[in-house]
C-alpha cells in the first residue's frame, strides 16, 4: 500500500488520544540521576514507563485504541508475547470488554499469568508467526472479535505518543528544553508516535530510535528508504525483535532523525547500570536507550537528552542469569 | 548511663534538622501499588529511601551531624561496612571536610568503591567489631578526627527522624492520614527518630519496627525493657546485624509500640514482590518492612500503612545468588 492508502496517525491525533486516555494512565516521572550524567557526558532524563500501568508505555495504546472501537464492538482480540497483550487484557477489562489473548505456548508463564490476572483468555498456538496469525484469524472467524495490532495501528501510535506530550510538558516544568528524545525502536508503534508528537510541539527536538545490533530492519529501512520486513532477530531484547510496521516506517521517516544500533553487552552494562545507580528494574528492551546514549557518546554529549524507559516486566531468574554471564562492571 | 545523662534527641531535634538538610537531601516521592494493596488486604505507601541520595537514608543523619560539628573540625571518621560510611563520606565531600572511614578488609569491593568515589579514604582493618573500634581509635589518637556515629547520636537519630515529617506530609497531601508508620530496625537511628518525629506530628500513628527473626535484639529490649547488647546475628539484611544503640533504645521505648519479626524466607519473598510489582531494586534489609506486613497481616488489614524502604545498595551478584536459591513466588 502506498502512504496515501494508509490509515496514517497525525499529530492531532496524539493529542486527541491524550485528552482520552487521561485518568486512566499514570503520568509517569522523569527522574535523573548525576552518576549516570557523570558518566555519560550528557544530562539525561529518564522517562519512567516502567512504572506505567501493567508495567510498559503499552497501557497508553491500548487505551487509546479501546477508546476507538467500531460501533457494537464488545470482544477484543489480539495476539502478543509481550506487554501489549496484556495492556489490551488491562485496557479491556477497565472497559468491561471481553478479550483473548493469542500467545505462543513458549511465552514465559509470568507473561501468561500476567494476560491471565487481568481476565483475558489466553488461546495458545504454535511458536512461529504464521502459527499466531493462523490462531488469531481462526478466533476472528468464529467470534468476530475486533483486532487491535500491537503497533501497525492508528490509534496505537498516536497512543502511545502521548508519552512525549509529558516529556516536554516535565522538562519545560523543570526549566529547560530537551535537545534529543530517544526511544527503543521494535514495531516502531512508542517511536513513531514521540515523532508526531515532536513534529507539533518542536521540531527543534531531535528524536532518535535505538534498536539492537542484532534486530537493525529500522536502521536499515530508514537509511535505505524503503521498509524491509525480513530479519533474523538475534537479541536478548525479546521487545525489539518484530520488523517495523508499515504506518509506522511512513511516520518514523518523516519525523524521526535517525536509529543508531548497540550492542548485546551495551544492553547488559546499561540495564545494570539502570539497577545499581538509578535502582529502576527495567526489561533488556528498556535499557536500550541508555545503551546509545553510552556507545555514541559524541552524539549527546552536553545535550538535555530525554530517554524512555519503555518497560520492566522480566523474568527475575532471566535477569540473574544475564547478568551472571556478563563482564563485569563497576 | 542513666537517661538523664545520655544527650537524648527529642522532637524538636528533628523539625530542627529538616531545616538544616532541606535542599540537601531529595524528596524522595512516596510509591503506591495497586496489586500489592490487594495482596496484603492494607493501603501501603511505600517511602523511597533507596532514591535518596547516596541511595539510603542515612544521608539524612550525616547531613545533619555534620552542620553540628563542633567549631574547629576539619577531619570527621566513622567505622561502617554500609551505608553510613558512604553517606558520611558524601556530606564531607559536599561540606569540604575530610573524611576517614574504617571498614572491614571483609566488606564487598562495591561498598569500597562508593566510600572511595565521594573522596574519603578508607581505613582497612581486621572483621571483628574490636578491630574496627581500635582502628577507630588509634585514627582518632592520631589525628583528632571528630567521630560520627552510625546511628547512638542525637544528631543522627533526628536526621533519620526527618523522614517522617516527609511522609506526614506527603499523606495528607494525598488526602488521608497513616494508622502505621514501619521501618526496619537495626541500629535504632531511623526507628526511634519516626518514633519522635511522630510523638510531635501525631501521637495516634502507630509506629513499629520490623526486624529479622534472626536478628531481633530490638523486640526483646523492648519487650524485656532493658537493653540487650549482644546476638549472634544469622540474617541476609546486612544493615540490621547490629544491636540497638542506648540512645536509640531510651527513644523507642518511649515511642514505639511494638518490634515485629520476619522469616529469611519473608524478606526474600518481600524483596521479590517490590522488584517484580513495583520495579524498584530495594536491598535486603529495605524489604523488612512489607515483610512485616505480609507475615503479620492481621495487624495491618484494611489499614493505611507507610512502609520505610531504607535502602538501594547491594552486590547484583549477591541479590542473583539469593533469588536463585529462594522457593519460587509468581
Amino acid at each position: 500500500m502506498s502512504d496515501e492508502q494508509l490509515d496514517l496517525p497525525v499529530s492531532a491525533d496524539v493529542f486527541s488520544a491524550a485528552q482520552t486516555i487521561a485518568g486512566q494512565v499514570h503520568t509517569t516521572p522523569l527522574m535523573h540521576s548525576r552518576q549516570l550524567d557523570a558518566l555519560s557526558g550528557a544530562s539525561l532524563h529518564f522517562k519512567c514507563e516502567h512504572l506505567q500501568k501493567v508495567g510498559a508505555f503499552k497501557a497508553r495504546g491500548a487505551c487509546n485504541a479501546l477508546a476507538r472501537l467500531p460501533e457494537g464492538t464488545n470482544l477484543v482480540a489480539t495476539h502478543s508475547s509481550g506487554n501489549h497483550g496484556a495492556a489490551l487484557a488491562w485496557a479491556a477489562a477497565r472497559a468491561g470488554l471481553g478479550c483473548r489473548v493469542v500467545m505462543p505456548e513458549t511465552a514465559p508463564l509470568a507473561k501468561r499469568v500476567a494476560v491471565a490476572s487481568y481476565g483475558a483468555e489466553i488461546v495458545l498456538c504454535g511458536p512461529s508467526l504464521a502459527d499466531r496469525e493462523a490462531a488469531l484469524a481462526r478466533l476472528v472467524a468464529e467470534t468476530s472479535a475486533h483486532v487491535v495490532p500491537p503497533f501497525d495501528d492508528r490509534r496505537i501510535i498516536a497512543g502511545q505518543g502521548t508519552v512525549a506530550l509529558e516529556i516536554m510538558q516535565q522538562c519545560r516544568e523543570a526549566g529547560f528544553n530537551p535537545d534529543i528524545v530517544i526511544a527503543p525502536v521494535g514495531g516502531g508503534g512508542l517511536l513513531a508516535g514521540i515523532g508526531l508528537a515532536m513534529a507539533a510541539l518542536d521540531p527543534g527536538v531531535m528524536v532518535l530510535g535505538a534498536e539492537p545490533a542484532g534486530a537493525d530492519d529500522a536502521q536499515r529501512s530508514l537509511r535505505s528508504g524503503h521498509l524491509i520486513t525480513s530479519q533474523q532477530p538475534n537479541t536478548m531484547a525479546d521487545g525489539l525483535r518484530t520488523t517495523l510496521g508499515q504506518r509506522n516506517f511512513a511516520v518514523i521517516r518523516q519525523t524521526v532523525r535517525d536509529i543508531v544500533t548497540v550492542s548485546e553487552a551495551g544492553i547488559v552494562e546499561a540495564m545494570e547500570l539502570l539497577w545499581t545507580r538509578t535502582k529502576q528494574l527495567v526489561e533488556p528492551s528498556a535499557a536500550v536507550g541508555l545503551a546509545a546514549v553510552l556507545e555514541h557518546s559524541a552524539r549527546f554529549r552536553n545535550k538535555q537528552v530525554a530517554v524512555v524507559l519503555t518497560g520492566g516486566n522480566m523474568d527475575l531468574d532471566r535477569a540473574c542469569s544475564l547478568f551472571s554471564s556478563r563482564e563485569k562492571i563497576v
